[in-house]
């Protein structure tokens, strides 16, 4: 049989036609949004807040895209610096969102699949624990389920990320002030029977289990969990990325010795792995509008570094083609998985200077550290964690 | 008919598959080079010399699958400071080498395939010419053919990159006092009847038609042509980047008003074009080795600015697994093309500090020149060019 007949029998065994991983396809966002020069103020105050913010799966394929779709503006372009980040753990060239979320918030590379544990199976201080040692407030802001990786690290300790009841049943230790997210579905009829919302409702936190609600709270020890599993998608959920941010700052600013808060555009690695290039695009624009926001708030508070990254880069993805004009894209999932590529880190603000250059992802914590303890605009040396 | 039943009866008729276009290869590099720590020199003298290193096709991925089969250490990995590179020409999302290099070269986003002459079709001064009106020396090290779109867009003139012997017939007027290069089938035998070494011998270069020749020449105006097209791999034409490299520092450093210096790792983006891991990485490493030569130059002369980075990034390739012990990587080429990706700047020594951010690779000419007029240090605001 020519190979073209077995093609053909194939294409009508199969169909539809199982393609291949690497499928183009195109994207055109009919309203770019407008993006405002936001220029860093003075450099005269020490870093007093810090927000990191963590695009999951957002390598600089990703968001080469998403700025010729926005038509060749992007609020992450007010970023003066950049650097580069390598994004191994201590077992795999390419990590998984775990391990990359560890060497972030406790500066320790660990093993696959660990939220905040070291390979030898210690618990790990994260960035919200050592910025409450230095008395400041704290938070997390995600649109995935709380028990994902990148908020778990930040806020829980557990070897297995899978482990979703175990590490909601964290967060009532968790020395976080204000938490929004997902995942409720893990806070109430839990095989061990507790109940994580009342637990933390004693422990002098509001609870809301909407956005509404959350924004309707007086500023103080917030839990706000407004989904059963990860929030819907931007055009479902809106604009409670922002608007949650926005009111993370104004209530972790109100403590005159500044915060941490980390947040996080949860899914755009979801939608890379399913290869959704639509989806992608959404959170992304949704992940940039909300650093836009980020950026804009620090201009109007010195003494704020702000620290814009991706934990891994997700779904082989490239950018084929496209018109920037017309603010079409055409591009290309070569896989389902993540890959072990560097990623970009931006930073704007005080201490923002010693976020350039070539360095491990531990490092974005020993230098999120230094700036916290007044060390600001020294750079940290790299430090090699092999 | 189920599912599986189908695929079965697929794979079937389908013996081999037809592996879609992004088929995964292997590499380990059995000979890890050792990679030196170079410091960057007290910055207390301003830029005297600039050297800019292009890594054609060179995206953060390719870095990235280097740094891992090298057992995660590179000499590029030396540089303090980082940026990123839009790529965008003015006609085209995906840019070429020519648009590109006309970019970096003359400080003009022009139309594809244009090689230092601007949309209206004007001729274009690039960096050489610049370096030249300020007295200072100037040189191109090229490991592909003189006409080739990258030296080209610094030495020549022309609508279209594909006019060889056109571009060939431009170097007698380049005002590049070193070059080196491959390409001599069309400096003689030409369909207009000149010699272009006859030519350039009676400019006053000394001609070498090998590195051996090179190497033996006596400081002053030098045209190696060395091979007639593109110089062969690194496993066959030796160390001759590197040499040619020195060579080329040790002749334009004797003007003490300093000079301008062009490098290209041309054939990364050849290997690239064409899927081949094993050559693509070979052209890396013997690239950063380069890169390693010109940083510890740089590091025993205060005063110089190192510039690497890349025209675009080729083959769409990603990093889908690997072993840093082992230097072990698997890798993917999902296209033989371009992408429209934005791509790393590393920088290093005076005046470094300038190409942090993101921004225009036309930005990439704006901010040499600044450098090269003394004033360094200062950043370049970035300027929309569309």
């Amino acid at each position: 049989m020519t190979l073209l007949l077995r093609v053909l029998a194939c294409a009508l065994l199969l169909v539809p036609p199982q393609l291949p991983a690497a499928d183009t396809q195109s994207f055109i966002s009919e309203k770019p949004y407008p993006v405002a020069n936001i220029r860093e103020p003075e450099q005269h105050l020490p870093v007093n807040n810090v927000i990191l913010m963590i695009g999951d799966g957002m390598g600089i394929h990703h968001l080469s895209a998403a700025w010729a779709a926005n038509r060749g503006r992007l609020f992450i372009e007010n970023c003066p610096v950049t650097g580069i980040a390598k994004t191994w753990c201590r077992d795999k060239l390419v990590t998984d969102s775990a391990a990359a979320g560890t060497a972030m918030a406790t500066g320790t590379k660990t093993l696959y699949k660990r939220v905040a544990t070291c390979p030898e199976g210690n618990k790990l201080d994260s960035l919200i624990d050592k910025a409450k040692d230095m008395e400041k407030s704290t938070g997390v802001v995600v649109t995935c389920e709380l028990n994902d990786a990148t908020p778990a690290a930040f806020c829980a300790n557990n070897e297995k990320r899978s482990d979703s009841y175990g590490i909601i049943g964290d967060y009532p230790r968790s020395r976080a002030d204000f938490i929004f997210g997902g995942g409720s579905k893990y806070f109430t009829q839990r095989p061990d029977g507790r109940d994580i919302f009342k637990e933390m409702g004693a422990l002098g936190y509001k609870i809301a289990r909407s956005w509404e609600e959350a924004a309707a709270l007086p500023p103080g020890k917030t839990l706000a969990v407004v989904a059963p599993g990860n929030l819907p998608p931007p055009g479902k959920r809106g604009a409670v990325l922002r608007q949650a941010t926005l009111k993370a700052l104004e209530t972790l600013s109100r403590n005159p010795r500044g915060f941490f808060l980390m947040v996080e555009g949860s899914n755009i690695d979801k939608a890379a792995h399913h290869g959704k290039l639509a989806e992608m695009m959404e959170e992304i624009f949704d992940f940039d509008r909300t650093a836009g926001t980020v950026l804009e708030w620090a201009a109007r508070h010195p003494g704020t570094l702000v620290v814009i990254t991706a934990d891994h880069n997700t779904g082989a993805f490239s950018l084929s083609g496209g018109n920037l004009e017309k603010g079409e894209i055409t591009a290309l999932f070569s896989s389902g998985n993540h890959d072990g590529v560097a990623v970009p880190v931006y930073a704007f603000g005080s201490g923002s200077g010693a976020f350039t250059g070539i360095y491990e992802n531990t490092d974005i914590f020993r230098k999120i550290m230094a700036a916290m303890k007044g060390e600001e605009n020294k750079a940290v040396p790299v430090k090699k964690d092999s």
